[in-house]
């Protein structure tokens, strides 16, 4: 039996139907499900689960490099968006907007009561800026108070038309930075500290490569003076933004009045930055993991990292069995990966082990270990790695280990498959950019219909503004693509621009997009 | 000077205006603040720090009782309450609808779009029961599926007319569990355990007493069959509802459609319960602990549990004080308190230290230990317990250690004032419960207007129901009365009724409350 003839757990492969398979993913992992409500999804145990490992270890980053958490309300009046016009307008104005605080019975049926509606419509946040910029008003006074960093994790609704789970739902999850600075200079070291800050936690925490750059003046925030983002190649070649920070100029501060008194004595504006990531980065390492037998997780946001089946009969043996997993578990516990405890699971619901097994590959556990009778006797385990599934005959590589040798190791291991999921997902995306594309005919031909993955194309860029960009953006977007955006640190290209001819000052990533 | 000529760090003390004591604190400790959005606060770093302890102890035990985090909505189709009749008429129908989902510009103002009317309201969850009834109804098929044990963390939203940070605000934050089984005994088993995770962990965690028990008919949640809940006595001998868990029977599951096949292969009805704490907790432990210094707060949810102070002079020897301090945080960090590391700031902002010293006594940090050149030179450090801030002379009762002796009980340290607050409070509490209140007479002298804290009064009870017990409540509502709870594992008192003279069954507590 050949690769190629594996019988996989998913029953759609990504090369068929790429958007079905990710669909297939969420479902068959348990990841989430549509809740019945429009644009809004379920996200269920397992999916949440990696949503807090996100949390917790992103949260760690921004709390060390000395952000604050707090808590902003969820309405924002009406009247704070009408200050800012340039925000609003790119927002396209598709929000949830609250009119009445009452409900009433009227024949027995159950109506929103005309007679409770508010005096000023309240908007459900699509964003903070505005509701933090007011509080950020009144808590910048002086040079000392600067710089303010705040940090908020909360729910955000943007009333969107199509929806897709984790990648563009009406309501999703994130974090959202909001920072206040004496000057320019202040401002922009936050919004590269930040920009870093997600690299390198998208890289080393979710193993997803990504590049780091600055968007074109077109793709940036509304109202910002300069976005940055980190841009992932899915496995079907297409980018995804995966995070954006922001520096917003002295445009919002103006706005909002945040002011401060400088050492001279002089009311000055702030500088402030914006950034942010969300369960959006969820999709992404969905389609950057996941496999026709379902996701991968990464171990570093792995719920459990290690799931232990013991095989049971409902005989006499199963104590013991359960007792002899039990003991792995507490071992398993006392080790450190990623410097914290490894987190395991003894999975003994009713079921087959058969059954259970595949559902954790579909799940994407890093590790599952199973347990029988005779393991027990021979003090051994059976291991699976899940970025190691199978072996070139179409067999699962299921390996033998003593269960010492497998406790001595299996930090290490987590350790192994991290780095893999990573080496993986990184070959993949530089085998998939293409840097030799000349000309516009050469560019078409090569993102044609039906061509599969075209992945990204970088292209030499003198970094043409207004009018010059409005047209090439016209351009691309007849082929479907984006500019993504121009990686940060790089040196000057020898050749001229592709598109206006002129000496280049640097390369574009130009790819379709989520 | 003795005691009471101490000059405290607030301007207002508990005994004079306790509501404005209250809202001093909250201020002056920098927790939160209004924030101009009707009923909305904002949870500044140290109130929202404070938050993300009581989070993350609580989270642990929820997740060791075999609960999973989900997320659900934060929107609900009105269409979804009208299934609730009973549930919905108890939430007076005070609740924020969404009604449209778009703004336009009109005249230069931006407007709601008439056009964009949502075709069934969107109602922001006040709480989560009928739309995690849904998602249940389809999670349950069979018997193997139960028990369902599910929480969530999130925003809710009533309508509040008047509202009071932290203990009353129309958007605050909570946890709310759900979970199905298939049968009255595990459900209740279940709602039963879950008071208990809140009874001890008001008590151990946030060093809070309080009494654990049933809450009488009418106080039920609208829908439950039964409501349990934790009560605590705040410094002003108000009670404070600070936990609830419910019993809901089969009516929500009947609403829902929340059926299994049972092993005999019936359609069976699962029975349901639902339990939550919310933000309210922190206006608990501000009421509970705090002094006219400010609060004070326990050491297992501080955010930081001590706070070093060097005495910088903007001179040579400031680097080498620093230098210090930063040891000393970094032995600390060390340590373990409460099976966790110790929490340790180093605050080495611009500012005097008595001011900082204030400020960090205000906010409530257990221990603040203050590093100057004398202290370094000598080994030593000068240290302050919050929880003992006062010498009998008045001063403040500044302790002077060696390092060494200072980071050997360090530890300890913080438990003594964890044990001490409890202690304080528990002390407090019992002092302020009248037993001994034979008749409505002496019932109506003891809360008469203007006594200072009346405290609750214990009364045997009889249990009446229906007419006879809307009687009472609206007797006890004519002294501002309510019934708090009854008890569990409580012993049948010896004397009749309070209200009725019937042969008692149980006590409860009678009192005002938040």
């Amino acid at each position: 039996m050949s690769q190629s003839q594996i019988r996989h757990a998913l029953d759609i492969k990504r090369e068929d139907d790429f958007a079905a398979w990710y669909q297939a993913v969420i479902a068959q992992a348990d990841m989430a499900e549509e809740s019945g409500v429009r644009g809004c999804m379920v996200i269920k145990p397992w999916g949440y689960g990696i949503w807090e490992r996100i949390q917790r270890v992103l949260d760690d980053a921004i709390k060390s490099t000395g952000h604050d958490n707090c808590y902003f309300p969820l309405f924002i009046p009406l009247s704070y968006f009408a200050k800012e016009a340039e925000h609003v307008e790119g927002f396209a104005k598709e929000m949830a907007v609250v009119t009445h605080h009452r409900l009433k019975s009227e024949g027995g049926a159950l109506v929103v009561d005309p007679d409770a509606k508010l005096e000023e419509p309240l908007v459900v946040r699509p964003t903070s800026e505005t509701v933090i910029g007011q509080a950020m008003s009144r808590w910048v006074q002086s040079w000392r108070d600067l710089p303010l960093l705040i940090n908020q994790w909360a729910n955000v609704v943007r009333w969107e038309m199509r929806t897709r789970m984790f990648l563009r739902t009406s309501e999703f999850l994130w974090q959202e930075g909001h920072t206040a600075h004496a000057d320019k200079d202040d401002a922009m070291v936050e919004t590269l500290k930040m920009l870093e800050v997600y690299r390198s936690f998208a890289e080393d925490v979710l193993a997803m490569p990504v590049i780091a750059g600055e968007k074109p003046e077109n793709e940036r925030f509304p109202g910002a003076v300069a976005t940055y983002s980190i841009e992932a190649m899915m496995q079907d070649g297409k980018a995804l933004q995966a995070g954006t920070s922001h520096y917003l100029g002295t445009g919002f501060a103006e706005a909002a009045d945040i002011r401060y008194q400088d050492q001279e004595g002089q009311q000055t504006l702030c500088h402030t930055t914006s950034w942010g990531v969300s369960t959006r980065l969820i999709g992404g390492v969905i389609m950057t993991h996941g496999d026709d037998d379902g996701l991968r997780v990464p171990p570093r946001i792995a719920p459990h990292q290690i799931v232990i089946l013991p095989m049971l009969r409902g005989k006499d043996g199963d104590a013991e069995i359960l007792e002899y997993c039990e003991s792995l578990r507490k071992g398993l516990c006392q080790l450190d990966a990623f410097r914290e405890p490894v987190r395991v699971l003894v999975d003994s619901k009713p079921g087959k082990v058969a059954q259970k097994r595949w559902n954790w590959v579909r799940k994407g556990a890093p590790v599952i270990v199973e347990v029988g009778p005779r393991d027990m006797e021979n003090g051994k385990v059976a291991l699976l790695r899940r970025d190691k599934l199978w072996r070139e005959d179409g067999k699962t590589d299921t390996d033998f280990q003593t269960r010492d040798d497998f406790l001595f190791g299996a930090a290490s291991l987590l350790e192994t498959i991290q780095a893999n999921l990573f080496e993986q997902a990184k070959k993949r995306r530089d085998d998939n950019v293409r840097c030799d594309v000349a000309d516009f005919e050469t560019l078409t031909a090569h993102f044609a219909d039906g061509k599969d993955k075209p992945g990204w194309v970088e292209l030499p860029w003198a970094r043409p503004t207004g009018d010059a960009l409005d047209k090439i953006v016209e351009q691309l977007k007849s082929l479907k693509l984006t500019i993504r955006n121009t990686p940060m640190d790089q040196e000057k290209p020898e050749k001229p621009c592709f598109f206006t001819g002129e000496e280049a000052v640097e390369t574009i990533y130009v790819a379709r997009a989520y």
